[in-house]
């Protein structure tokens, strides 16, 4: 083919859908405002850091660095919960070893996938070179440059995988009917870190994702390679408490002592880093459609969500897959493949941003309460039980491809239908699994087959 | 007080706000991007009409040129509905002589409420001085003029007056966490006119608002006082039959021909006007909050709505009241008044667009509809043999000061009721309607008094 593509952002999407592009045989080039991450150094120290899970890893097995990247990655076994008083409870995931998340820095992954995206002979990355604007008719770019602006042209079509502030997106929006939503939560979230143990060890358990679950707020802290964890406090901008009311050192000393108190020792610079870092808020952005002429809106463009289901870039990554596939389904006849894949993806993109906005309750919240413990006791031993039958809504939206539109419908029936079975039971090791399962395909129907439906 | 504010925007929303805040003292600056209306001629005899209502009208009152406006008004006393065959039928709005909606010219309107505001002698308009950019903190806009760019700050505070594109949200939105949605109908909208006959008068009845139901589109016209009707045709973009189908004067003369043969004698030009107007589309805008330090949003700048209501004005109009009651309740404490003002109006805001958007499917569909035509004649039965006890939902929405979220929410659950009693009697006037009005305050109590709520 030696067709051309234009990809707006050298991100997680940009840089895999370019992969993918390229093993197609397209020519692609990726447009990045910012300069090339793997010639600079990160700023500051911060490392975030991403949740990989089954829907991401299929697609990096599909391209071929699944193994390369995995070697990044730090296993999460499950939540290590904390509660006041510094006991910790572990909640597995899963059952199985297929059943784990892997804590990887966001910058590492990005950077494997860039020089990947170089080997392939196809893809060209062009850094410090700003989309300014979109004519969605003539499939021309305007882009900065340091030396100026120019246009160029796509031959084929044009992806805007420029994240949540996409200037593709505002582009269609000056020029189309664009519906767009965007709605921030209440609470916004601040980074903090945990240094190694004095011989580099990690200071926690370093195969758990770790939950303060405090109500209205929560602290979580995930594993990096070198022996740090990176926290990150969720917590209201305003009322009490809030972001707001903790003005002083002394406030956020009070405030860590109530609530964290086994984590200060863990953290010797936690009231500086209190002020020094900023405090960001959490969006969920809709739109639709994705498509206006021959570009499509690929991954946080798209469908920008809260953190708290970790499905982010695993979406984002499932979101390249289903294109690459849309495109063989209609032999690359690209306007046809990317409307395809628009109407079809939006319902699953719909449904990944709910189930985000639910799992933060469930997490800040829910994980501490004893009823809650009692039915993920019971969903592990379902699972354990009846492997290809039982499947906990997490286990729907992490370890499987079913669409996330499946995943929340039945995951949220399911929910709530066993959470008033263990309700009056103290015990769940008392119930019988069989008839459970019975009640449960009763009042749900069988899961749906992956293959049936994927 | 002599304290000043200002008004970005001198549309209807803005002027009346305008002399709202001059009557309680200030000294007020409007903004305004184009030039001064009142000076240029309207542009190609394009002549926009609006729905004015009781809501609307009240406010005029409280500022006292409800009389001069009313001099341009014509009286619509219900919907004339048109059948394919050319059959009229006349559905009253109400029962009494207040009961009436009012036809008024956009252009005629806002020039009488800006004449109104200059004579207050507190009241100054900056014509062509778009609003650039705020600063919310320091309370500063940034505006243009013929002679570059300027920047003023308000000693009270800031209203944002400037409509669906309002610069003044799109500030908030770059400085704040704003919760905004924009959702577009699937259908735009094209102006057609209706000349005067030979002898100056109106070529169809002048005391309705006509109706050419058509299932999933339809043509209105609302009478001008110069003899003409301004037609609007609503049709989808896409599919059949829509504009983007219509492509030649043969399709146009086709179309009309099928569905709207009684107007085609009195419209001489419809095949030219259609490819000589615009297809504009249609937009509900959600925002959230409406304040930001001590800038506000109102009008349709917080909540553009569809036109389906007739209401969009009066929602405005009716801001400005509100808005005003505030400022008296909070003895002037701006920043108080603002808030309280916003968090209040905003589920009402909410209300009017959903119901707005419920009207769209009444107008175009229901109103040909024979069990949604007994329904409204037994409301009108009610209204007459009832009248403090029954308001349908027009009533509720058109000719009452309840909020819009007591009129969506009682309107629709009587609506629901009303259609499931009359849908097997094939002759309303059998009906006990003693036994009728029982019943429908046993199902949803008595109607809410309007002194109680407001």
């Amino acid at each position: 083919m030696g067709q051309r593509i234009q990809i707006v952002g050298a991100g997680l999407a940009g840089t895999l859908a370019g992969i993918y592009l390229a093993q197609r045989g397209y020519e692609v080039n990726i447009f990045e405002k910012r300069g090339d991450m793997r010639a600079t150094t990160i700023e500051g120290g911060r490392s975030i850091n991403l949740a990989l899970s089954k829907r991401g890893l299929r697609a990096l097995e599909e391209v071929g660095i699944r193994e390369d990247v995995m070697a990044l990655a730090l296993p999460m076994r499950g939540r290590m919960i904390h509660d006041r008083e510094g006991r910790q409870t572990m909640q597995p995931y899963g059952q199985s070893d297929d059943e784990i998340i892997y804590s990887v820095s966001r910058a590492g992954l990005n950077m494997k996938l860039m020089n990947k995206a170089e080997q392939t002979g196809r893809v060209t990355f062009f850094f410090q070179h700003p989309c300014h604007n979109i004519d969605f008719e003539k499939g021309e770019i305007t882009y900065g440059h340091p030396g100026g602006t120019e246009i160029t042209e796509s031959t084929v079509g044009i992806l805007g995988c420029d994240g949540a502030n996409s200037a593709v997106r505002m582009s269609m929006q000056k020029s189309t009917r664009l519906n767009y939503q965007q709605q921030y939560l209440e609470h916004g979230y601040k980074e903090l870190s945990v240094p190694p143990d004095e011989d580099g060890s990690h200071k926690l358990s370093p195969d758990a994702l770790h939950i303060w679950p405090r109500g209205s707020y929560m602290m979580i802290a995930l594993p990096n390679p070198d022996g740090t964890f990176t926290c990150t406090l969720f917590l209201a901008y305003d009322g009490a408490p809030s972001f707001n009311q903790l003005r002083s050192k002394s406030d956020v000393r009070a405030f860590f002592q109530a609530n964290f108190a086994d984590l200060i020792p863990l953290m010797p610079r936690y009231e500086e880093e209190f002020f020094e870092n900023p405090t960001s808020s959490l969006v969920t952005l809709r739109c639709s459609p994705w498509t206006k002429g021959s570009a499509l809106l690929l991954g946080d463009s798209a469908h920008a969500i809260v953190p708290f289901y970790g499905q982010g870039m695993n979406a984002c990554f499932e979101d390249c897959r289903l294109l690459n596939a849309a495109l063989a389904e209609h032999e690359d006849e690209w306007v046809a493949a990317i409307k395809a894949f628009g109407s079809a993806r939006k319902p699953d993109a719909d449904a990944i941003a709910d189930l985000a906005l639910d799992n933060f309750v469930e997490m800040r919240d829910s994980t501490a309460d004893p009823i809650f413990a009692r039915k993920r006791e019971l969903e592990l031993q379902l699972e354990e039980a009846y492997p290809d039958r039982f499947f906990s809504k997490y286990r729907l939206v992490t370890f499987s491809h079913l669409p996330y539109h499946v995943a929340r419908d039945r995951g949220r029936a399911q929910d709530s239908f066993l959470m008033d079975l263990v309700r009056p039971v103290e015990d769940v090791s008392e119930l019988d699994l069989a008839d459970v399962m019975e009640r449960v395909e009763a009042a749900l129907g069988p899961v749906p087959s992956e293959k049936e439906l994927v």
